[in-house]
Order: structure tokens, then C-alpha cells, then sequence
């Protein structure tokens, strides 16, 4: 039986000094729950000289990452550097001589997951993505095992931290978009260039492993409708609470049991700024924590909710995955769940839904010149889209001016929203904002 | 390698149909993760004629659950009958046959939890007992495997979906106690004899069974400081709201680190009805849905929320644990993860604090004759105890009749409260209601 696991990490950033705190600070507890040791074999980066604050023979850091994950000692490879290369090299690479792998990677495992699940299966190695969605909460083991008799038929989710934070600010505070971004900067919740998070890229990401692991489907990233929270003003943060919404960046998948709206065999995958009500669970996450919300035909509602980044708490998640890595090494269990939730053969490729044939109940804000008759021009418009109104609201008008008309229409198809909106934009100076609904 | 995995179910009651139900559902999407079927191969009940409305072959019932164990074919034992006898002897029976075990039963694992560990541990087989603790939420895995690089060192749980209930509806609707616990019983929420709901016991057995998870201790059920909401009138709860907090029944466990109020190698453990400040997650969990918060060194704040109890959400759990042993059983991986998290040779007592050296803030209600002075009596004693008001509610005063006055506390020890009370309460026709308080 194997006397410790050696660990070898390739990235000492932000991540990577949290997995080696924790790999530090708990061995013992690490041990007591495990019956042998981790212990860190090597750790990968370029820079090998700042000072990270944690005391560690300088021996084990080392710029070569071939070295590292060719070392004999290295008996599971974390990969956290982020990115699609370099680190798809040293993962394929890793896999390829048989070593298990945990990363935190999303973009990666988003894009080229089925090749990296390919390769782990070819070669009967693990992969632990834990700390790939939603920090240090429990999202990956709980479909991959816990759901694993459980038919989850749809997920929201708030999986972006920054955009998060960013929302719950100009909700609390009534701050602009703008200024709410440069103060997260400052804060350390939002990156120099936020647009990953902010343009819903990231949670697109996340939201692609999700699917995977629910529904057992691949998705082509490109075909997820990402929309960011860029455009959210002030004023529509106010609408939302008079009709009793909040507005939350969620990702949200549905898989069909074959209704008339979300026929067999397809999936909706989406990512959107959403209107949501105030007493459902996800309207309570504020600030940086993300949450996930499942529904499953058995078990019903479910939620999971945590802080999505940062070092300790994403750190905390990849040591949970090295554990669970090292308790299969000490069982020769390896591959007893397979990478993907589904085994690799049972996987099947189901159809995206098309955005435009979305049903669903939308918020739409128009910038309007306050004159005669515009109320029933644009509920004319919609009426001949077939798209009903089920409140309106309109105020702070100045004579001749411009003021805003906030609708809240009956459920309704993307493709007539679209349709109405740009015959009516023809005849407005300013875009019309469109937020869809979730009654959830 | 298996073609195929049997299951053999002892009770047929509400679990067990919902297990049942998934098992025969999901039959297709369990396959499609497993790799092999997971097939019923015996049911046994002493009632085996009632129509549960579910379509099977009645040749798999049986009334003879020896028979049901010892079947070759009985790959897994499934236990849902509950309570302590029997179902004790049915599980060691299970397992000294070598027959790995899922159960809900958590009277079972409070009280005879060591025992039943060190058989499962002796003769090399699995237990599940996810659904022991809120059904199907997914707090065991979690705990025994996500989180096992953590020290998580806090649990606040809302663990009772049936005392949740009556507090959601005496909150929302101004209802007295007994007539909510009568309703609750109409709705199928309550027991005919909820006593072991709203007295706490059931919160304090799931309590012991996390404490157990999480800090690696064994506790004496006798020792876990146990009170319901059976108390708890509208008063108090409309004073907790003109503080900004709700009333929720927890169970609350806390493991040191070493600081002053809580020394090393002690933990707390206690279930009463606690007011918790309204922002706080917890507070948002209402009507039958559970919650368990945990804190931990790492992680930071973690929630997961779902149904505690019903037939598919606590039949949910069950098939999670039997796909995770199925897959140990492919594998040959069993005992790959330790029952109670931590290694059986590197668990530890730890020393339970007494309830007496308690330090929190607090809620006191006291029922009062309204005559001049009191309230000057009543801060004197107070203060002769080193108890400090923070906030005082007086209200509705009638001329020489009784009034409640309300008050919160900074921070004092229960053995002082404690104090202060039985001398006060020499003086007052009515018991004084004591909510403790947790600002998490």
C-alpha cells in the first residue's frame, strides 16, 4: 500500500498559494480522514522567486513543468494556471502518462472538455474539476454522484462572483454600472479586464460543464446565447423591485421530459441577465456568493450556495478533489465515476433549442418621447406580435421629454419580441432594453 | 465484472415506495451512469397486499426479511423502516453477512451509530446514509467527501421540516401554536404525535450524525442540550421581527480552534429555537424546506438547501447512496471513503462544553405586572448577574394588568441567565420565555 500521495502543482498564483495553505495548515486533518499523508512534490510556475507568504522548502518550486509531471514522486498532477494554452499541453500531458488530474480550469474543460474526458478515459485516470464551477461549494461531486438517480431537469445559476457583486451593488446603493465596476476593481472583486465576467462568457463556461454533468450532453459553446450585464441600469434595477423582481445574471438550462415547449431530445441554454421573484432563493445571494439552483424530478428544489472564488474557498475544492484522487489511487478505484457523470458510451448529443423559438414573459424598458398616443402605438405593435401586456409602468414624464416605459408583457416568443421591438426601435432614438423573466 | 446489481428493500412504507418509484423511473438514466442496471430483487414489509400503486412483480414482496438478507442475489440492503428495533438487527444482520447498507434511519445512527460503524468497518462494507439528514439535499457527501481537506467548524441546520413549517405559519399567518400543529397534521406535514418533531429530538439525532461527520467525535445523544419550539407564542415572533430577526428551531454545533470561549478539543452541541438576524441565509428557508449552514476554515459560509422529507426527495438520497456503492462495487472500492469521514483509528473524543458555560446574547420575554418600578427591578437583577440590556420593548400596557417586556441581552453566560431568571421569576406568575441568540 502506497505510504503518501505526492502532489504536483503546476500554477502558484492566486489558487494554487490556496491549495498549498490548505495542503499545510490541515496535513493532519488531511491524514486523519484519508489513513496516509498528501504531500507536495513540486509546484510549477514561472515565477519561482516572489515571496508568497508561506514557508516551504524552495527546493520542491520549479519553472519545468515537464520535470514535474514526469517526476516518479508526482502521483496526481493540479493544473491551475488557467487558459486554454499552455494548459491543455501539460493536462494532455499529465492524462497521457497516466496521471490523475484536478483543475479549476472552466474555459478549458468548456471547450475542449470531450477530447481532455476522451484522453482520461483512454489512459483510466481521474479528472476533479470541483473548483471549475462555483468555488468551494459542492456542485460537481453532488450531479456526478449525489443526482446521480436523479433526473435534474433544469438549472439557474449564479455563477459569476464580480457580476454578482456588481448587481447587488447598483441594487443597494443605486450606483452606476460604471462605477460600481471601477470600485470592484479597487476592491479586488473584479479583474483589471472584467469583460469575461461582466459580457456572461464566464458563466456561459460553467454553465456548459453543468449540462454536461446534468443532462449528459455536450454543448458547443458558441451556441449558448451569452448576454452580459452591461447594459443594466438603475432604472431597471428600480422597475424590477416595483413588480417584486429582482435582477440576477444567471445561466439557466432546462432538459425537456418532452413538453409541447421543450420537445424531447432538446435542451435550452442560456445566459442572460433575469428577472426573478423576490421570494425564490437565488434573489437572496448578494454580494461576491454564487448559487445554484436545481430542480430534479424526484428530489425537487435544491440549492447550493457558496463563495464562487478566491483562493481559500476555490483552493478548499481542489484539495476535496485530491482527497477524493487519493482515495481511489489507495483503492485502485480508479475511474469509479465516470468524468462525465454518464458513462461515455450512454452519452448522446441533444439538440440546442434555437433562442428565437424561447417562450417566456419579458420586462421590456422603451425610451420614448413623451408624446400623445405612444402607449397605444407600442401596445399596437405588440398586439400584432402576438405579445400580450400584463403591466405597464410610466412616470416622472416632462412635458415634450423623454421618459421611459417599462412593460411587463405575458409569456411570449424571443422571435416576436424581437420582431415587435425592431419595427418599433425604428421610430426611437434610444435602444429598448429587454430583460426575460423567470416565475421559477 | 456484474452484469447487474441487486437490491433488496426492507420496508415499504413511504421511502420505500419513493425508492422504489425512482428505481423503476430512472431505470434507463441510472443504467446510463452505472454502466449496469441497479434491479430490485426484493421487497420486504409485513403488509405486502396493500396496492402502493406501483407496478411490479408481487413475487420479489416478502414478509421474511432474514430471507431478503441472505438472498445470493441481494447485492445491497436498503433499510427504511425506522425507529431502533428491528431495524438494528436487520443492518447487523446486513452487514456480518458482508452486505453493504443505505439507510434513512437516523434515531438508528445517533444512538447506536459507533456499533453499526465498527461492524460495517470490521466486516468491509459500505453504509449510505444521505438521507438520514434533510432528506434530499446533499449534506453527508458533502461533508464526508467535498469537504474533507476542511475544518469545517460551525453547522447551523435547520433540520426539521416540520417544526420549520409551524414557525413559517405562525410567523406568516399569526396562527397560535397548537392550531398550526393541527393543521400541519390535516397537510401531511406533521405526525399524528409530533412530539419527536417539535420537541427537537429528531433535530438533535441528525445533529449528532453530522457532529460525528464534520469534527470526527462521537456525542452522547443525553448530553446534546435538546428544546422545541412547543413554547414560542406570536409574541415572541413579532418581537423578533421588530429587532430584525426570525425565530428558527437549529441545531447549532461549533468546534474550537482554541479561542477563550470555546477551548480546544471542545465542541458545542445544542438544538433550541434561536433567533437569527433576518438577513442572514437561514432566514430566508421556510414552510417544509431544510437548510444547513457550515462555516469552515477554508471554505468560508456554505448552504445547502432542499426538501427534508418526502417520499421522492428522501427516496432521492437513497438511490445517490446505492449508485455510490454500486459504483464501490464495480470498483471493488468498498470502504474506499471512511463511514464517519475520519479514519476509525484517528477519531477522538471531544469534550461536549457544559450548557451552563454557554456565552451568547439573548431574547427574554417576561410576563409582568405592570405596576411602577419594574423595570428598574428587573435591570437590577439583570445587572447583579453581569447580564447587560442592549434593547428593551415595552408595549400594549394595560393599567395594572400583566405586559410582556422584552428584552435583548450583549453577550452573557447561560449559567448567569440562568441565575437571573429563577430569582426573577420569584416574583412572576409566568414563566419567562429565553430565545438564545446567533448573529453568525
Amino acid at each position: 500500500m502506497k505510504q503518501r500521495i505526492g502532489i504536483g502543482i503546476i500554477g502558484f498564483g492566486t489558487v494554487g498559494c490556496g491549495v498549498v495553505k490548505i495542503l499545510i495548515d490541515q496535513a493532519e486533518l488531511i491524514r486523519r480522514r484519508v489513513g496516509i499523508p498528501l504531500e507536495i512534490v513540486g509546484i510549477a510556475d514561472q515565477d519561482i522567486t516572489s515571496d508568497r507568504g508561506i514557508a516551504l522548502d524552495r527546493g520542491i518550486l520549479t519553472t519545468d513543468v515537464k520535470r514535474l509531471i514526469d517526476n516518479p514522486q508526482t502521483d496526481i498532477v493540479v493544473e491551475l494556471i488557467g487558459g486554454l494554452e499552455p494548459a491543455k499541453q501539460f493536462i494532455v500531458a499529465a492524462l497521457t502518462k497516466g496521471k490523475p488530474l484536478v483543475t479549476a480550469n472552466k474555459a478549458l474543460l468548456a471547450v475542449h472538455g470531450e477530447e481532455i474526458y476522451a484522453t482520461a478515459q483512454q489512459y483510466g485516470v481521474d479528472i476533479g474539476f470541483e473548483a471549475s464551477v462555483g468555488g468551494g461549494m459542492p456542485i460537481i461531486r453532488t450531479l456526478r454522484e449525489g443526482l446521480a438517480g436523479e433526473k435534474v431537469h433544469t438549472i439557474y445559476g449564479i455563477i459569476n462572483g464580480t457580476a454578482n457583486y456588481i448587481l447587488t451593488k447598483m441594487n443597494e446603493e443605486e450606483v452606476p454600472f460604471q462605477e460600481v465596476v471601477a470600485e470592484a476593481q479597487r476592491a479586488g472583486f473584479a479583474e483589471a479586464d472584467p469583460s469575461t465576467d461582466i459580457e456572461g462568457l464566464d458563466s456561459a463556461h460553467k454553465l456548459a460543464i453543468l449540462i454536461n454533468l446534468a443532462f449528459g450532453t455536450p454543448v458547443n459553446l458558441g451556441d449558448v446565447y451569452t448576454e452580459g450585464v452591461t447594459s443594466i441600469t438603475s432604472l431597471d434595477l428600480e422597475a424590477a423591485r416595483e413588480f417584486g423582481y429582482t435582477i440576477k445574471l444567471l445561466g439557466i438550462a432546462k432538459w425537456s421530459c418532452g413538453d409541447a415547449r421543450l420537445p424531447q431530445g432538446q435542451i435550452e441554454a442560456r445566459v442572460h441577465p433575469t428577472m426573478i421573484p423576490n421570494h425564490s432563493p437565488l434573489a437572496q445571494v448578494n454580494g461576491v456568493f454564487n448559487a445554484i439552483h436545481l430542480v430534479g424530478e424526484s428530489v425537487g428544489d435544491i440549492m447550493v450556495y457558496g463563495r464562487g472564488a478566491g483562493s481559500l474557498p476555490t483552493g478548499s475544492a481542489v484539495v476535496g478533489d485530491l482527497i477524493d484522487i487519493a482515495r481511489n489511487l489507495v483503492t485502485k478505484a480508479c475511474v469509479r465515476v465516470p468524468h462525465c457523470s454518464f458513462q461515455p458510451d450512454a452519452r448522446e448529443m441533444l439538440r440546442l433549442k434555437p433562442m428565437a423559438e424561447l417562450c417566456c414573459a419579458y420586462y421590456l424598458r422603451f425610451t420614448v418621447q413623451d408624446t400623445p398616443g405612444i402607449l397605444s402605438q407600442l401596445a399596437g405593435i405588440l398586439g400584432d406580435h402576438d405579445i400580450s401586456i400584463a403591466s405597464v409602468l410610466q412616470r416622472g414624464r416632462e412635458r415634450g421629454g423623454k421618459v421611459p416605459v417599462v412593460m411587463i408583457t405575458h409569456e411570449a416568443t424571443e422571435h416576436n419580441i424581437q420582431a415587435a421591438i425592431q419595427k418599433i426601435e425604428g421610430n426611437l432614438s434610444e435602444r429598448t432594453m429587454i430583460i426575460r423573466i423567470e416565475s421559477q
